[in-house]
């Protein structure tokens, strides 16, 4: 008997994939076309106690801001503005009322932050707790962005900092380490990984695009945003570390070596990763500030690289191999 | 430190109700409207191995397809079209991959029989198989079916049989309670838990109603439907024993008596209640044929009467005590 395990979340997802029809999918969340000019746009999530989140960590109330915000950036992921989102939710009869409501505190925070309602649900028994979450959106069909848009020569431009997210996770799990750093960098990366906020605000900067826009975000890490969008549109990259911006409060937590790590590969950051012609991604990056740049590159040529425009550092080739893998 | 368990289903979602919008809460479904006339209805379902399925009287496939099934019923239970659905999947390491490929075989032959694509989903680990389901479906605006909309004098009518699927469970959790039964009869009552079908087929018969139709499914028993659609149209009901159909098979497997109570608080029949004008109810339960019939009225006096118009039984009040209550 071969189990989930064995295979691995990739290699059920290939299994499962001929379940689904392969225009609708492959995204960070599907695109149905219900108007002619106009397309519904659905994520979903689940959220498992001891999994993705625990009472170490993270409290209830973050908790709900966090699986709020995950699905609200996977719908800004794709251009689309949210409509709305509902929660199924699985409890241990044992589970204190206050912590759901605490709970349900945070998501509502979130999604009041981003006009978007909580249109219902479901509450059932089970014996860990688990919070699914469905978002979905609405997006002008030609305005969606996919990861299959990317072309050479496009700037691949990155919304915000990155790295925080995965510091702000040590620094709860250690807070020894942080001995050195002081309290308003603490809490800043502290709030980065509790709080984090989902890009709807980048839109209104894209709309006037001359083209369909290529990108997604930056939750599973940047290096895998890059690598899951040239693999989609059959093409590469070449992304210069020197370009990465390091938030200060980072720097100030760990080594520069450290800090590119972080940000290549510690996910939940929650930006956005997208890919346009140079001109509109300087414009773009401009018009967002503090944070925000032109990273690097799509080439024709499907491999990834991450290069050093002082010449430091040798050249490397990107890979998942440090990816976060389930199971 | 109260606990869910505590306060119980009820309980819980009344403390959060204050989180949702209560415009587009308390049916089957939400409603959103996307457009002046066109409005969005959305549902969501939890299922927990252990709670709502075991591995006892269900496959993985039938898992699958009664998992589809109740979300396409709570859409068809709002009067809307389905568009479609995602799946979100917590499941533990040791689970067999082709137990996961029959679940989403079970599915997808769902919906392929109501032409609704599995529009994508989440894949997580748990330590209890756990399957979310969102369903996404469409509605002219003022032909959405509502709780609330059930005025004095309207007919209840029901879509078919009812207290088939309790029985087919019974038969699965005791098989020798059925050694009385033809193999027929057997087959078609487990059928009916195993396989139900969400009743979209009613839809295009209510299409030229003249106002808008009150109504939902019976998922939780008939009893359950018609004390829900009271409560939410601030009226109350008079149903007639005698008038409730009872399929033959039921009728062969345990007494009359018995068949009531599965066919009032059996539940997962997945039927339509639907309460609408006398004559037009006459015309429905006419094209609907076998096991559809109208079994009451709706009275302006806010009591759900339980009488016998052949005069054998006392005239009982309906009530919610021998319903599914979670926790």
């Amino acid at each position: 008997m071969t189990t989930v395990k064995a295979i691995g979340e990739q290699g059920l997802l290939q299994k499962l994939q001929r379940f689904c029809p392969c225009d609708i999918v492959g995204d960070d969340a599907a695109i149905l076309n219900i108007d002619p000019d106009r397309a519904l746009v659905v994520t979903t999530d689940m959220l498992v106690d001891g999994v993705h989140f625990s009472d170490r960590t993270t409290s209830p109330e973050d908790v709900g801001w966090r699986a709020a915000a995950a699905n609200l950036s996977d719908l800004a992921a794709m251009g689309a503005y949210p409509v709305g989102i509902t929660v199924a939710l699985g409890l241990p009869g044992e589970v204190a009322v206050s912590w759901v409501e605490a709970l349900y505190q945070g998501l509502s925070e979130c999604l009041q932050c981003y006009g978007t309602p909580l249109v219902g649900g479901d509450i059932c028994r089970s014996s860990v707790i688990t919070v699914s979450i469905t978002a979905f959106g609405q997006v002008i069909s030609d305005r969606a962005i996919r990861r299959f848009n990317a072309q050479p020569g496009d700037a691949i431009a990155i919304t915000g900092f990155h790295g925080s997210s995965r510091a702000g996770l040590e620094l709860l799990l250690h807070p020894e380490c942080g001995q050195h750093l002081d309290e308003v960098s603490k809490k800043a990366l502290i709030q980065k990984h509790q709080r984090p906020k989902p890009r709807l605000d980048v839109l209104k900067h894209i709309e006037d695009a001359s083209r369909a826009i290529a990108g997604m975000d930056s939750s599973d890490g940047l290096a895998d945003a890059i690598l899951q969008i040239c693999r989609s549109s059959g093409v590469g990259a070449q992304v210069d570390r020197q370009k990465i911006p390091l938030s200060p409060a980072l720097l100030g937590f760990v080594s520069p070596e450290q800090a590119l790590e972080y940000a290549l590969y510690g996910g939940e950051d929650f930006e956005l990763v997208l890919c346009l012609p140079p001109q509109q991604a300087k414009m773009l990056v401009k018009r967002l500030g503090d944070g925000a740049a032109i990273v690097g590159t799509i080439t024709a040529e499907p491999t990834i690289e991450l290069i050093d425009s002082c010449g430091i550092h040798p050249m490397q080739t990107l890979t998942l191999s440090q990816g976060f893998q389930h199971f």
